[in-house]
Parts: structure tokens; C-alpha cells; sequence
């Protein structure tokens, strides 16, 4: 039933001679004691954490599925609820919280190597657990300090978990047009009415009692996106000893049935006047929200990554395992029926991408973590605001183009296994049914891509943009004039200019016609992820090739898949260039009856 | 639960107006009576078949699957029994067969026309008719008399019905080195032993006999592919009525659990000894069987269409009902809480691209079919020998690149249900599992590409190939002067040059290191693929003008979905022809253990 080890190899690359964290926090006062072996150590553990505890429960937990007892009650799959303990008890979800509230203080790309563990062994799990880190980050940055006491210290130990309850059955996308409605106690606390459907983790048998966070309008709010509040709504309210006490009227209704992530609780959430608290300022409640659908959909980043990578992992072995047909070039392996298929230029190509895309991934989405660690808690102010731009502009794509990138790279996986692929026993159809989901929650990839265009690109006249551009055209200057970078810098430099052309012709259409942001959007964010993925393969080679004379292999490695990725992934902007500048025209004069 | 109308209009518009099948069938003695009216009702009475019998139970069938009761009996889905009995008493599996036996003798291209629709209804229960459809002709190209006798009347009738058993745990794609042994009784019967795997249709309870076709070696037969021969193994010896009489021992020893098509059974077949007659010639058995797989890959390319197009019909109606934000360019429903969502650039690209695939998926594959009538029923030789090479070249694209935008199609349509797309009860996530598996079988897309560039183009030097060009730069040089016919002509003409030169220089590469087809192979389809849809969107823009002065709306949107086709979705060829000529080097040089 496959295998997962962790890529502690890898991770360390990234961490210490790719982004050379150790000095970055020197940097930052609260993390300035951090050493790597520290983080190795942590790495280490949690990747045995998730090989021997949540990889074996991944294909039973899908197979098994949660199930609705009716009345409310949801049990998780076998296993889930021991293996929660365990995460409890090992300290894990403290590992990046605030010490405050009895968190371990490490910094937020340790975590995201956590995060990519528990993914990459089991999504489906490590939803229960990520949510509540994204109700902690919610309430840790807007919650009065009463809630904060009253929360904090239980969603950081992980003895209560947490949700994010935004979605009605009429919006989705368009939270402008939900309906729940919060009403005042007259005692601080509200009267909240409504149903949420989609609502991840809602119910389960994990923890003792559930956070949700929740969106609602106030009496007098104003219409749309300016009216709506938070409201922090526990299961169990909590008593005067901080103890879950009286049930809350918020209820699961029901649970959906799904193409993935079966062992996730997907609910209906039913609110009878169920008791909460105001989170943030009345009607500002988006603005609250949003600290927790930006880490949510870094989340989807990590967990994209994830997938990616244990897909590529099993992809690997069966492809040396498997015997078929002869190489084109003549036998490889005569002495047995037939060749591994790995000898085969287009399972190679399968297989390369898959890590091409794992590892620029990870290198992007740890670097990404690192700057928010930089945005929260670096010394200087002037780094702190560039990192949030930075961190700004690049969610999007992380979240967008990463689950893309899982979603091909779990089918290609799936493919390298052929008719075995399709066949739930082996475990590579899950992969693909888990990843498909990535591309829709947390905004779709779509509405990352308008968020990419036109908020964070052309919002503010591309000055975020050029803050990444910047990174991009340093690393060009100082090696552009070195002959063995010629081969990564090149590709690099010319989709650079790229973007920057295409960046100001869609903004030259868009004032003229709003729509042409909508049609390039999407197109649009596939060339700026490569862009991101050039720098990042780009910067790996160079270190690759600073350290190719210790005769490891693993350099090696690096940069064969280096140029593998400029050779055959990185020219799909060739295509996507050229449908992004196709514009509005095809796509708006059809009318709508002609469909 | 989901909508299925067949789209008679489209599919008369490729049969009369593009094709113009009723003077073609004027060249088939066989067909010389055919009329359009004919085609047109049956087409009419087998949409209603497929909207009203099949289409309810494809939900249905895929929730509930096949179930295994031990000792080989495989039960089918609630109704799909009932189904496959109207099927039968209606004569739809007789549609194109022999008269001989018991035929209606229409041609080949209805039979795919009801196909798509079947298909569209429900691909899991299509395949049970569609692998005896193969049998059938497989046992008329190659049976001897007396097999034809026993077995067509059958098979033409739907009583019985067929499978194809290839497949061994250890050979899927390498049948050189299956291990199933045929030893002669001495009575010109033969005692079969052997496991296949993977055997679609292997056993269910719709009809009354099952007809194995199965590849086995026999005792003194050469190694690899030719040593390979078929046998025709029965469920039930047919007794001397050509009734089912002895249970033979051939028998179902599992069915699979799958990603998708859950209510056909894919079954584990274990031969003991089970009795069987040679088809064909001795060790000559995989030529027998090709025309078995080549319909069998025809069969994926219109299972292809038929899921592209009934997930376009189901996302259509979503983006015009679900109401989301407001148009980037203003509110288009003010009186509404917001806008549908076929407002949105992003939307209407999601559902053209579906459009667009399904409609030159019909026109292709349409084309496809009437050149196998051509090539079995023409009156001269010249033509048939033409279509002949025709229909080998394009088998694979048809294949593959159907199969390949079927699950983009499929995966756009769950898309454009966002969230919703992902909960099975609104049915779009079957499509997108249903369609994974047409990547897979019948030979892995990688396969067809394989096919395509080493055998069918370079194999003969181009030969095929410009047997296909000829008809691109006549339709070229007959429309390029015409100012209308412009911004089709060119994107044309372009591509076909492309593809002209592409094909040159891997020609040449290859004859220096054999994997550069291997490297080559897949992007290269998908730029063939192109080609082919570019040609036959340039036709169907070419009635359309003729037509547009009509008033039919149908006309401008075949136009609109022409440009649109040359605007967004040709230009993947700007990325697939680079992935091409990236060559072997970077997926070769990578030593195998580096992955």
C-alpha cells in the first residue's frame, strides 16, 4: 500500500544552503537563538511522526470515509482519533504558536515543513489540525484579549480544534450575498442564525470541543462584502473554568459525500441562535477573516506539495520495479523478461516533472514562510513591509499554481502505474482525488488568479510586482556574467521580460475594458508561477554547482532536474503567453444563448 | 441529478452539412440506399434511448458498482440488466453489423453517432455492447466459417456478448512476454490456463453467454509477440443448437474496485483448462486482435466525446442557473442578488474549451468513421486503400488526444461548479473519474504517441502522414484566397507547416539516437492532434459561412466556437512543439538512481 519517507534531504537544502534560514534568524529577535540543528532534529521527528502514524491511515481512512451518526455526531476513521492523541501529546501543534499561550515559538517555515509531512502522509488528517492553526492565527491577531484567554491556550495545545465557517449554499465566492445573521444578547455576546455548508472539519470525534469562526451580518450592517462580521461560536461554550461546558445550538447537519478527501468532515452547519463572540470590529469581519484564508491557502500550497511529492515518491519505485517492453536504444536490463520502465524517455519525462514541481515548490512555498516569519518578526521595518508585499502578491500563485501542479503531477503519477494506476488497491487514484480539491477551496484558482491580476498586479500599478522583480533582476546581475549560469539565468531573464511586457499590455487592455483581466487571469498566473519557479531552479543550480566538486550526488541530481525543468516545463508560458494576450473578444461576443 | 439531451443538431450538421454522408454512401454499393432521413430518425429514437434508459441508471450505477457474490457471479447495477434488455429487443447492437448474420448493415459512422451517446449516458454500461461490438469484429475479419456461424448470429443479436483478454498481472502494454498456454485437445479445440486481469465486461449478468477473446501462447510457439495466438473461449460451450450448454472453466476470480466506471465489471478471468478455438492463424494472433483494438480505440476517442459533452451540457445549464459576484464590467442582472456566472471571462473560457473539444471531437471522429466505411465499402480501390492509411494514422490521435481533452473538459465542467463540482451527488466528479481511465486503456496515451510517431509517420517516412497533409493544403489552397476564410486559413496553414518541419527534424534525430521518438512522442501527438482539430474547425467555419446569411443562430455560435478554438486553444501547439524539440538530453543523462 506505497510508502512515504520523508525528504529530510531535500528540506535541509532548502532550509539551510537554498535560503540559509540559521542567519535569516539572527535577524529576527524572537528566533535569533534558533540553530539548524535544532530544526533538523524537529524535521527528523515529525517525519517519522508522519510515516509510522498518518501514512498508514491514508488509503483506509479514504476507503472508510467519516460517517454521520445522525443528531449531529461525526466519527473519523479508525486510527484518527489515537492519532490525534498522539499529535497532542508529542507538543506538535504548539510547534509555531505564540508561547504566550504555551506555544513553542519556532518560526512559521518549520511549521510549513511540518505541514508538508502531514500532507504529503495524509491530507485528509492533517485538515483537522491545519484548520485549528488557522483559527489560532484569526484569533491571536484579532480576538479581544478575553477571547485570546479563553482560546488561545486550547487551540495551541490542540485539545480543541477549530474551523473557518464563511461558505452558504447561494455564495460561495460571493460572501458580499450570505445571509446569516447575528444577533445581540445584550450581554457582549450574539444570537447567530444561519447554515454553512462546506464547512471542513466542522464535526468530528477528534477533540473535546470545536472552534468555529463564522460569518455573519449584524442587524444594521450595510448590504455586501461591508456588512458582514466574525463571530467566534463554540461547540461546548466554555464554563467559568475555561472547561467546555454547555452545548452550543451549533450543529452538524449533515456530511457530504465527495470525489476526495473522505476522511476530512465536510458539513452542513447548522446555527440555532447558537451563542458567540464578536471577532474583530463589527462589519470588518472579512478583514479578520482573511488572516485565515491567506494561511489557508498557503495551506493548500503545503498541502499541493504534499501530494506532489509522495505521488513522485511511489511513481519512482514502481517505475524501477515494473518490467516492460525493451529501452528504444536496446535492451538495459537483459538478463531479465524486460526493462525497468524507467529506462523509457516519456516515464522519465512523467517522473521529472513530478520532481521538478516538488521540489520548486518546496524551495518557493519554505521561502514564502520564511518571509512571513520575516513580515512578523524581523528587525527592521523596511524588510518587515517588503516581505508582506512580497507575501502579498505571491499567495495567489502559491496557492494556484501549486495545486495546479499537484494535479498534474498526482495524474502523472497515477499514469506511470498504467491500468494499476486506476485501481483503488494501489493507492494512486486517491492521490488524484485528493489533489482535485486544492484547486477549489480557499478561492478557486480562478479567483486566485483575479486576486494575482488584478488586486495585488495591476491594484497597485504593478509596485508589488516590481518588489519581486527586483529579487529577480539582482540574482541576474550577479550571475549573468558567469559562463556555467548562462543555461539557467538566460531562460530566466527572457521570461522575466515577459511578464513585464505582458504585465503591461493586459494593463493597458484592462483600462480600456475590464474584462480583459478576466480573460488573462488565469493564463496570466501559470507564466508568473514559472516566472517564480525560474528564480527558484535558478538559485538551486547555483548551489548545486558551488557544491558539485564534493562529488554528492544529490547536487547532481539537482541540476539535471534544473534543466530539465527550463527544457520541457518551463515552455508551457509559450502557450500561456500567447492565450493570455488572446484576450476578452472570443470569450465575451459569443452570446449567452449560443452556448 | 444532471441532464442528458443528445445533440441532434450538431451531430446532423457533421453528417449532412460537413460531410455530406449521404452522397459519400452513394459511392458504398452496400450503402448506396442509405437517405438522410433514416439516419436522422435513428439517430433521434437511439437520443431518446440514451436520455431515457441509460442516463438515469449512470448515477445510480456508479454509487452502487458491481459487486462480486464469490464463486465468479458478478452482479450489475440495479436496472442495467433491464436496460441491456431494451437494448437488445430494440436491435441497436445489430445497427452496423453483417446482414449475413443477422445485421442491419447501416455504416460505421451511425454506429459511432449512437455510441456518443451512449456514451454520454453512461460510459460504465456502454462498455458491455462495446467490447461485444469489437468481438464481433474481430471473429468476422478472422473466425473461420464455422466460429462466425456459432458466434456472429450472437453477438449481432446482443444475446451474448464479448470481451477481450490481453492483459496478465506482469504484461499490460508488453504482450510479447504473456505467459497464457493454449495445448491442442486433438479434437481442433484447445485447453486453455492462464490469468488475465483487467478484463472489461468480464462477467456480469445482462446476457446469457459470454464470449472470451483471448491471447495465449501455444506450446511450440516462438518467444515474444510472435509467438502469440488467439482463442475464442466461451462461458458456455455452445451446444449443438448453438445454445449455451457446459459451463466452460473460464471464470471470474475478482472485479476491481476503481477511480471510476464503477459499473462495469473489471474482472480478474482465471482459465483452467477452459476450452477454446484458434481465431486467425497460429502465433499470428496479435494481428487478429488489432482489429479488435483499433475498434476498441476508436471506441475511447468516442467515449471521449461522449463525456466532453454531456459534462459541457450539465456545466452549461450551472453557469447560466448559479448566481456569483457581478460582471467585471458591470452588473448584467441588476434585479438579481448577483450575476450567473457565464457573465465571467473565466467561465465562458472553461466552458468554450469544453465546446470547442466536444465539437471538433464530433467532426474528427465522425470523419474518422466514414473513412472506415470508405475503406471496407468503397466502390473503388484507390479510396479504400487511401482511407485505409487514413484511418491507421489518425487511430491513436483519435485516441489519445480525445481522451486527453476529455478530462481537461471534464475537469473544466467540475470547475465550474466550484465547490460543488466536488460533492458526488451533483455528478460532475464521475465524469472526471470516468474519463481518467480512456487515458489508460487500450493502450497508455504514451502508447498512441509511440504509435503516431515511430510506426505510423516515421515507420513509412511521412507517407500516411501526407496522405493527411494533401487534404489540408487542398482544403488551403481552395479557401486561402477568400478574405473570409482568412483568420481560419492561416492559423492553419501554420500549423501544418509547423508540424511538416517538427516532423523533419525528429526524423532526423531519431536516426541518430532512438529515444529521441521516445522524448518526442507525446508532445508531438498533441501538436498532430491540433493539426487535425485545426482542420476540421477551418471546414466546419467554412459551412458556417455558407450558412450564416440563414439566420440560424447555430451558425454564429459554430463561428464564435471556431475562433475561439483558434484563439486559445491552437496556441497550445506554441508549447507543445518546443516540449518536442527539448529532445532526449535532459530525461536521459539523469542517472537513475538520482531520481
Amino acid at each position: 500500500m506505497g510508502q512515504y519517507a520523508a525528504p529530510l534531504r531535500d528540506m535541509q537544502f532548502v532550509l539551510h544552503e537554498l535560503l540559509n534560514v540559521e542567519a535569516e534568524a539572527k535577524q529576527m529577535p524572537k528566533h535569533a537563538d534558533l540553530d539548524a540543528d535544532t530544526i533538523n532534529q524537529v524535521l527528523e521527528e515529525a517525519g517519522k511522526f508522519c510515516s509510522e502514524v498518518l501514512f498508514p491511515l491514508n488509503h483506509s481512512g479514504d476507503q472508510e470515509g467519516c460517517t454521520y451518526d445522525g443528531d449531529g455526531v461525526v466519527t473519523t476513521p479508525k486510527g484518527f482519533r489515537q492519532a490525534y492523541q498522539q499529535y497532542v501529546e508529542a507538543g506538535w501543534p504548539a510547534l509555531a504558536c505564540d508561547p504566550s499561550y504555551g506555544g513553542q515559538g519556532l518560526p512559521q517555515f518549520v511549521n510549513n515543513a511540518l505541514y508538508e509531512m502531514m500532507n504529503s502522509a495524509n491530507q485528509a488528517w492533517a485538515m483537522y489540525p491545519g484548520l485549528s492553526h488557522g483559527a489560532y492565527e484569526c484569533l491571536h491577531a484579532h480576538g479581544t484579549p478575553e477571547l485570546q484567554q479563553t482560546y488561545l491556550p486550547k487551540l495551541v495545545s490542540g485539545v480543541w480544534t477549530g474551523t473557518m465557517c464563511l461558505t452558504e449554499a447561494h455564495c460561495g465566492t460571493d460572501l458580499g450575498i450570505l445571509r446569516t445573521k447575528a444577533e445581540p444578547n445584550g450581554d457582549g455576546s450574539y444570537a447567530i442564525t444561519g447554515t454553512k455548508i462546506f464547512i471542513s472539519s466542522g464535526e468530528h470525534d477528534l477533540a473535546e470541543n470545536i472552534v468555529h469562526l463564522v460569518l455573519a451580518r449584524l442587524p444594521d450592517a450595510p448590504s455586501g462584502t461591508k456588512g458582514i462580521s466574525l463571530f467566534v461560536v463554540p461547540k461546548f461554550l466554555p464554563n467559568e473554568a475555561g472547561e467546555p461546558g454547555q452545548r452550543n445550538t451549533v450543529k452538524c447537519g449533515s456530511i457530504e459525500h465527495k470525489m476526495g478527501i473522505h476522511a476530512n468532515a465536510t458539513c452542513v452547519i447548522n446555527l440555532d441562535n447558537a451563542k458567540g463572540w464578536l471577532v474583530g470590529e463589527p462589519n470588518k469581519g472579512l478583514n479578520a477573516m482573511f488572516v485565515m484564508m491567506n494561511a489557508a491557502r498557503l495551506g493548500v500550497g503545503m498541502q499541493s506539495l504534499g501530494l506532489t511529492e509522495v505521488a513522485y515518491q511511489n511513481a519512482l519505485v514502481y517505475a524501477k520495479d515494473r518490467l516492460q517492453m525493451r529501452a528504444l536504444s536496446g535492451p538495459k536490463a537483459p538478463e531479465k523478461a524486460a526493462d525497468p520502465i524507467i529506462v523509457h524517455p516519456d516515464v522519465r519525462r512523467m517522473l521529472l516533472t513530478q520532481k521538478a514541481y516538488a521540489e520548486g515548490a518546496r524551495a518557493f512555498s519554505y521561502w514564502a514562510a520564511l518571509q512571513i516569519d520575516k513580515e512578523l518578526s524581523h528587525g527592521d521595518d523596511a524588510v518587515r513591509s517588503e516581505s508582506a508585499d512580497l507575501v502579498a502578491l505571491l499567495t495567489p500563485i502559491l496557492k494556484a499554481f501549486l495545486s495546479d501542479n499537484a494535479f498534474e503531477g498526482t495524474n502523472l503519477a497515477l499514469q506511470v502505474y498504467g491500468g494499476h494506476g486506476f485501481i483503488a488497491e494501489w493507492g494512486m487514484e486517491q492521490y488524484v482525488r485528493d489533489a482535485r480539491i486544492n484547486m477549489i477551496y480557499e478561492g478557486t484558482n480562478a479567483i486566485q488568479s483575479l486576486d494575482l491580476l488584478g488586486r495585488k498586479v495591476l491594484g497597485d500599478m504593478g509596485a508589488k510586482l516590481k518588489k519581486f522583480g527586483k529579487l529577480v533582476t539582482d540574482f541576474i546581475e550577479e550571475e549573468g556574467v558567469k559562463p556555467e549560469m548562462q543555461e539557467f539565468v538566460n531562460p530566466l531573464a527572457d521570461i522575466g521580460d515577459k511578464v513585464q511586457k505582458l504585465t503591461m499590455e493586459i494593463g493597458m487592455k484592462a483600462m480600456q475594458n475590464p474584462d480583459e483581466v478576466g480573460a488573462a487571469a488565469v493564463p496570466y498566473l501559470r507564466t508568473v508561477g514559472h516566472l517564480v519557479f525560474s528564480y527558484f531552479w535558478a538559485r538551486m543550480a547555483r548551489v548545486a554547482l558551488d557544491n558539485e566538486a564534493s562529488g554528492d550526488p544529490f547536487y547532481k541530481a539537482k541540476l539535471a532536474t534544473a534543466r530539465f525543468y527550463f527544457a520541457k516545463l518551463l515552455p508551457e508560458t509559450a502557450s500561456t503567453i500567447r492565450a493570455a494576450r488572446a484576450g476578452a473578444k472570443t470569450l465575451m461576443e459569443i452570446d449567452e444563448a449560443l452556448f
